[in-house]
């Protein structure tokens, strides 16, 4: 991406294995975030910047340190590199590794990616996925990690009331997470039919297409006036982030997971709201082993929220179509 | 409080039963709260308002609808009253409770006050307390309780680091609250030597002098590089939050209960700061029973925390000696 708007396929050298620790994989299919967005729009600066951080391929070489991962093993890793044994990835927090290295800044809408720390990043596929399975685990990558860890972090689970904030991919895969957990009644803010219709699909439950203080006063109405228990915030505006903490009964939880752009939280509205708040870049690499299990064996299909595949050199245009709403997530192949 | 600054004791009507699960009680002590000199010090507007949510005391009358709490028994209730019984309340979260009341709006800094929602909100402490124990009942009433919750919002317990922003009342029974929930290492924040000393009577391992980016730079020396893993934040001022954001590594919790004046938090920093904020209006109710056992057994001795003690007419000379930190609590006993 030269500026906003403005993304080009260009020819750039074979990355290299540059730290022992290093792979380098093939890209068999990359996508387009809705965090890729935000330079797009030019709410991020950008300036001759790769672009991808989601992906799922094929080793090609290794560094002298690897130890867990072979050349020829299928694929799949999170948008941040982590080493998987320091005290903060032990805790299940990789996304905040003490040696993370953020892989949107290698860019993997490519067909090639050198990946950091290889060991603790990437996890191998058991067997040869089918092309569905295939589109799932890269969804995994990022996309349903991301919705998974929200739908973690808002503590959902069995006789719980969640509320999911956002309908793009990663709400609608907070959709599955919170279903595949156990969670009583799922309600979704939604206004477009589309995304209404794979939101039922996922498990939702409950449609509202009210926003703000109707939004909340909808959710305490659906709710016994409590409000939700566990609420998923997938967006990153001042508007979803109020909505999601409004939604939320005290004592419960907002896991957000939108790129905060603008936010400004007061303190005192949200110290008499009362409600656990935990988000930040999810640590995918937790729930990898798991996610990819689920997917290998068919019990879940989050692969459908790709809803356009363009081979790479048509990136742009899968900008577009996402900038335009006219997709919801673009899957790209070299 | 007539005005910022302005105490004066006066005659007032002796309360009376309003509803039929109203108590009256006659105070046998209470106290100041640091949170009663926002007010005092022009931060809070204030008029002619009757002052303190803080008590113990023995009920002289109860209303019709009251079952649980008899005439006569001596009583600890929280600054906010419920119903004990609504879905917030059953969560744990009573200072929430749909049916909220806030005892501030009473006044407790009286010879007698009515407590709403009395079966709810008072708990009864058997036996006959001595004078340490009923001051250490004092202290379970709001700031014991409230340090308490902060230690546990904060997710304190064995094996953990915890930090502790804020040396008044709140935060050095936070100490109390963090060792005796098992914490392994408990570092105080404190500049004031007095201050110093009671946090270790309490249970602090270090003390930091250091504020700011030098304080969490500090704490991050203190833990290997990755911060503390509990932080208990205890002055609701912008820098104290931010203190205790920075204090906590990802993936750790931060408990903040001082009440916030002028904070705003930044939705990009504490998305990449990937902690864990609970906090709010303490639900002490929560932990009365357990508080009072541990009081009336003498296990812990929270009431020495009160540094001053007054006859409630000389209340006035209470609120000047806190406001100029010549005392860290003051009791007051009509």
């Amino acid at each position: 991406m030269h500026s906003p708007g403005d993304v080009r396929i260009e020819e750039r050298p074979d990355p290299t294995i540059e730290q022992p620790t290093d792979a380098v994989i093939r890209v068999t299919a990359s996508c387009i975030c809705g965090s890729d967005l935000w330079p797009y729009r030019g709410a991020e600066s950008v300036e001759d910047a790769p672009m991808g951080h989601e992906y799922v391929g094929v080793v090609e070489q290794i560094g002298s340190a690897v130890k867990e991962i072979q050349v020829g093993d299928y694929v799949v890793g999170s948008f941040v590199a982590s080493d998987n044994t320091c005290e903060i990835c032990l805790a299940g927090f990789q996304s905040r590794c003490i040696h993370q290295v953020m892989i949107g800044a290698i860019g993997t809408q490519a067909e090639k990616a050198r990946i950091p720390l290889a060991d603790g990043t990437l996890v191998k596929v058991p067997g040869e996925p089918t092309e569905a399975q295939a589109k799932s685990l890269l969804a995994a990558s990022d996309v349903l990690g991301t919705g998974w860890f929200a739908a973690v972090a808002a503590e959902t689970g069995p006789g719980k009331t969640v509320a999911v904030v956002g309908d793009g991919a990663v709400g609608l895969l907070g959709i599955l997470a919170a279903k595949r957990l156990g969670a009583e009644r799922i309600i979704a803010f939604s206004r477009h039919a589309d995304r209404q219709a794979l939101a039922k699909q996922f498990g939702a439950t409950d449609i509202v297409e009210e926003r703000g203080e109707a939004g909340n006063a909808k959710i305490k109405e659906l709710t016994g006036g409590y409000g939700a228990h566990s609420t998923i915030e997938a967006v990153g505006t001042q508007e979803s982030m109020l909505q999601a903490i409004g939604s939320t009964r005290p004592g419960g939880h907002v896991g957000y997971v939108g790129v905060s752009h603008g936010v400004e939280l007061d303190g005192l509205d949200l110290f008499f709201a009362t409600v656990n708040l935990l988000g930040g870049p999810a640590p995918v690499r937790r729930f990898l082993p798991e996610l990819i299990d689920l997917i290998m064996t068919d019990q879940i299909d989050p692969g459908i929220v790709f809803d356009l595949s363009l081979p790479l050199d048509q990136a742009a245009e899968g900008y577009r179509a996402m900038d335009e709403r006219r997709a919801t997530k673009v899957l790209l192949t070299p």
